[in-house]
This record gives structure tokens, sequence and C-alpha cells, in this order.
């Protein structure tokens, strides 16, 4: 019988799960949606885990990568998961006959792209929020406090909009799929004049989340994708919106390769769900900055970006190994 | 007879030799002008060495703290010491009998800064420019292409001056020391006037290398002292100069720990000679943004800043650990 692992990434509107085998190959994968709450996510990995571990595979460990502030097993500040303290680990052991571990999912995620690229990486992650998880000599830095890779409340323009963490001016002011939603929806625009019949045909299915179909990539949060839409076609106040998150995603970039020097920032999360449009946009921004600095030019920022692609299962299979 | 590991940090103006005993302990230190070029400079480290390992000392070893970029031992764009590429690892080998390292001067330091203290930190350098030595489980970070903690070139505001790296509003760009210099002199005020007679007098001293007096403190470089000489006598230019420099730096510890989350932020180098007058401003600066954000109260980001002392010899007490 197959011995696998599995791992679950636990999103606010759906979690994935997969079922690595021996050397880290992905053998089965399944996606429900995310019941919230203590009880709710608990149930959700449970029913992941019953699904994948059936009675042809036996489980060897469980991992779970999940939004919040999570140290020894215990999940602090999950807001949109309803999750203000929850010994998740204890909760899931109490289930589960095989270990257990939990952290962070971006933290999780950074460790799936390394498994699947090796080197130095920092994970960057486009969603609602904006964090990034760094892996140097292997292992995922969590730093002094749990804060390593926080790089989304760093301000690039002391004159940008107000945070929601109340600096101004931050990257995911900018660049955070729900500061891409305000910023779009604050003059609250007519969305079928402004962007076409096309966008505007496209966003109540991105909106809404389709279940439990495994093979479909998650939806791009629907404001980005509107944002960028319509900046296309030629809409001002658009434009200056996707201007200002690719050039903070640049600056994120840049950030993170000063600081750290990874060989890689993997652009994930659901607003790089726009893919080729959004990596080369931030790999064009970075080129124009290097154009009038040798100093730039020389650390190849450009050359450094990727994009985990939609179907790649990397936060889950991070959340796979993180037993160990 | 006691042996030594001597280390010499080679700055642009003076060089700095320390003798360490086993386990650490600072028994000898000497300094003297840095002659430039690859033989001046060879000299100068020979000088520094004959001079600490006399008759009554074993030397074990020579490490050597340099501006530049430092690979394997050999020195590039070290331009005030007019290195363009130098194997100094190789020509200090022909002419000492031990083992020799040779590292950047920072990362040099930073390692100097963790074995007085332990822990993680960032070792900001605020010399004429601006990078930080980054320790994490004891070890000094390189990065993949030996940038890690190049962080003075990361811009902060996009209206800011332009930075001698080409790209505008970096962190070295309002707190390197030259860059200080340059905006205070821009207009060419009479500093007398503007400074009063106290730090006009004290200017020439300091602008001047005093050799060889190594009970002394380095100087200061005047810009940064006259510039907050004249800010505190409440010249509205002098201000703002002084303003943007402790904004930069407080900027710079901030990404410093959210990108890597080290426990000690320690200030070195020319311009952290202000001493508590900076690391003060820096930590009101922090704390004035903190009490915006329970995001960045919950770092206690000034509790994490330090400045290191003038006496305390790091820059080559670091150095002289790099043989291991």
């Amino acid at each position: 019988m197959n011995r696998v692992r599995i791992g679950v990434d636990v999103g606010g509107t759906n979690a994935e799960a997969v079922a690595l085998a021996a050397g880290g190959r992905v053998v089965a994968s399944a996606r429900r949606a995310t019941r919230i709450g203590p009880d709710g996510v608990v149930d959700t990995v449970r029913g992941l885990v019953a699904e994948l571990a059936d009675g042809r595979r036996e489980l060897v460990s469980v991992g779970v990568g999940i939004p919040g502030i999570v140290a020894d097993g215990i999940v602090r500040h999950a807001v949109n998961l309803d999750l203000r303290e929850t010994d998740l680990a204890a909760a899931l052991r109490g289930r589960l006959a095989v270990p257990v571990a939990i952290d962070n999912d971006v933290r999780a995620a950074a460790l799936g792209a390394h498994a699947t690229r090796g080197g130095s990486l920092a994970y960057l992650n486009l969603g609602t929020g904006i964090a990034a998880g760094i892996v140097t000599d292997g292992t995922v830095r969590r730093g002094a406090s749990g804060a390593a890779g926080e790089i989304g409340h760093i301000p690039v323009d002391p004159a940008g909009p107000v945070c929601a963490c109340g600096q101004r001016g931050c990257i995911e002011a900018f660049a955070g799929g729900a500061a891409i939603a305000r910023r779009w929806h604050a003059t609250e625009p007519a969305l079928a004049e402004v962007v076409g019949a096309h966008a505007a045909a496209r966003t109540p299915t991105d909106v809404s989340p389709v279940l439990p179909a495994t093979d479909r990539p998650p939806a791009i949060p629907p404001a980005p994708l509107v944002v960028f839409d319509a900046a296309d076609a030629g809409d001002e106040r658009a434009i200056r919106i996707r201007d200002d998150a690719v050039h903070a995603i640049a600056a994120a970039a840049r950030i993170l390769v000063l600081a750290t020097d990874v060989e890689r920032v993997v652009l994930g999360g659901g607003v790089s769900r726009l893919g080729e449009r959004l990596r080369g946009a931030v790999a064009r921004e970075l080129d124009r900055a290097a154009a009038a600095s040798p100093f730039l030019t020389e650390l190849r920022l450009a050359d450094r970006i990727e994009r985990e692609p939609a179907f790649s299962h990397v936060p889950a299979i991070g959340a796979a190994l993180l037993p160990g």
C-alpha cells in the first residue's frame, strides 16, 4: 500500500490538499470549501485527509498551512477563519493517529516552492494581504519573533494611501488584493461601461467559488483582474491603480533581494494568477529602474522574478513537508 | 607566549587592528593611516600585524575587513582604496606564514557585533555609504550573489533626491555620510554663521585624520555633526536634512526587521558616532510610526535599536574572527 504524506492549504474560501508519495511525487489532490471556526477548520482538514487517505493509501503524516500567526501548533489572528487562538495541532492530533505539523500558509508555500526548485528563494504571496516566505540554506526563516518576511507593511511612498496596518504607503496598500479592490471601488464605477462586456461577463464566474472541481485553478480575485482589463482598455484610473500595484510588487522584490539576496522571487497567491500579465509587468518595472542604475543592473532583478503556475499545488505540497 | 588572532579593519582613511587572545579577549590594538593601492593596502596590514605580533605574541591567523565586493579573497570595486580587482588574500599569504581570510568590512563588523552580543542582529553601517551585515543562527548571510544586506539602495521616497546608484530616494541618498554632506553643502552656507563658533571650531579637527592616537575614537564625519548641531540651533534646512536622515535610518531598521526579523539592529559606522543623539532620534521616529500601527507596536522596533560604542573595536574584532 502506498504510504503518503498529506498536506492541506487552508484558505479563507477553499482548502486544497495533496498526497505525496515517497520522493515527493503528488499522487492525489482534493479541494473543498473551507468551513470556518475551530470545529469547521478541523472538519475541513479531516474531510480532505479522509478523501485522500482512503483504503488504498497508508497515512504517514499531516501538515497544514493556514493564515495567521502560527507557533507551536497554535493559530492566532486568523480573522477570516474565525480562529482567535486555537490549538489546531492538538485538535487534529486527537483525531488523526499520525504526526501533525502546522505553520503559516505563506511559509508552507515557500517550502513547497523550494521543494520544486531548490536554491534560495522568497515566495511572495500576493493575496488579500502581502507577505513573503524566505528560504535560505534549505530552511524557511521565521526570525526572532516570527515576523520574517512581513514585508507587506514596508512603506514605499510616504504620500501613498493609508494601510490597514496604520502606516501610509505600504506595499500592501498598493498591491494587496483587498487594497486594489478598495481603490477600484472607491468611486463605484459602472463596471460594464468601464471594462466592456468581456471583463464584466467574466467577473461573476471568478467571484463565486466553484467546487469541487480540483482540476480548475483557483479564481483570480476579481478586482485585480477587472483593474488589469480596464487598464488594458485605456481607463486612466485603472492604469494608475495597476501601475501602483506593479510598482509596489517590484519594490517588494527589490527589498527581498537587497536584504536577503535570494536567487529567486516567486510570485504566488491570488493576485499572481493574473499570470504573465503581472510577472511581465513587474519584470519590466525592474528593468526600467535598472536602466538608470548599474548597481541594480548587476543584480539582474528582473531575471529573478518567477511566477508559481496556478496548477502547481505548491502551498499544499509545502504543508505536506512541514512534519519533516 | 600569548597566541593571538589579529583582525584588521581597513578603512578609506585609517586602518585599525586588534589582537585577540584565546577566548576572544582583546589584548592589544593599533591604528594607522591607510595607504591605498594594492601594495599600499598590503603594507598597511603587514605594518599593523608586525606592530601587534611582536616578539611577545605568537601569530595564529590574520583576518581583514575591507570595503568593496569580496569573494574568495579577491577585492573588487574598493574605489576609495584604489583596488579594482586585487587578490589580497594571496598577496598577504605570500608575506604572512599563517591562515589569512578577507571579507567585506560590514560583514566582518556584523560578525564582531555578534561575538559581543549573541543572538540575531543586523549591523547597520552608516558610513559614506549604507549597508547592513546580517547574522542569523550565528552565520553572516552573504546571499546568492554577495548582495545580502545592501539595503542602502532601497528607495523609500519616489520624490527623494537622486542617489549615486542611479535610483531616486534611496536610504543612502538621505542618510549616507556623503549624501548628507552633499545636501548640506548644496547651497554653501557660511558654516560659522549657521552653526555658531562651537561647531565651526570643531569641524577642522574632525576633518583631518589624527594619527596614530589609537585611544581616540575615530572622527565623526563632519557634515552629519554640523547638520545635527545646526538643527539643534534651529536652522530649518539642517532640521530637514537631519529629519530626512533619521527617517531613512528608521526605514532601514524597519526593512531589516520585517524582512529578516533580527533581534537587534546595531547602528555602526562613522555617522553612528553621533551617538545617542542619533540612536534616540531613530528610536523616537520608530515609536512615532508605531503609535499609528498596532502591527508595528507589536514588533517593538524602537527597543531593537542599539548603537555600537565608538571604542568597541567591533569591525576589527569581527575581522579577527574571519579565519574561523
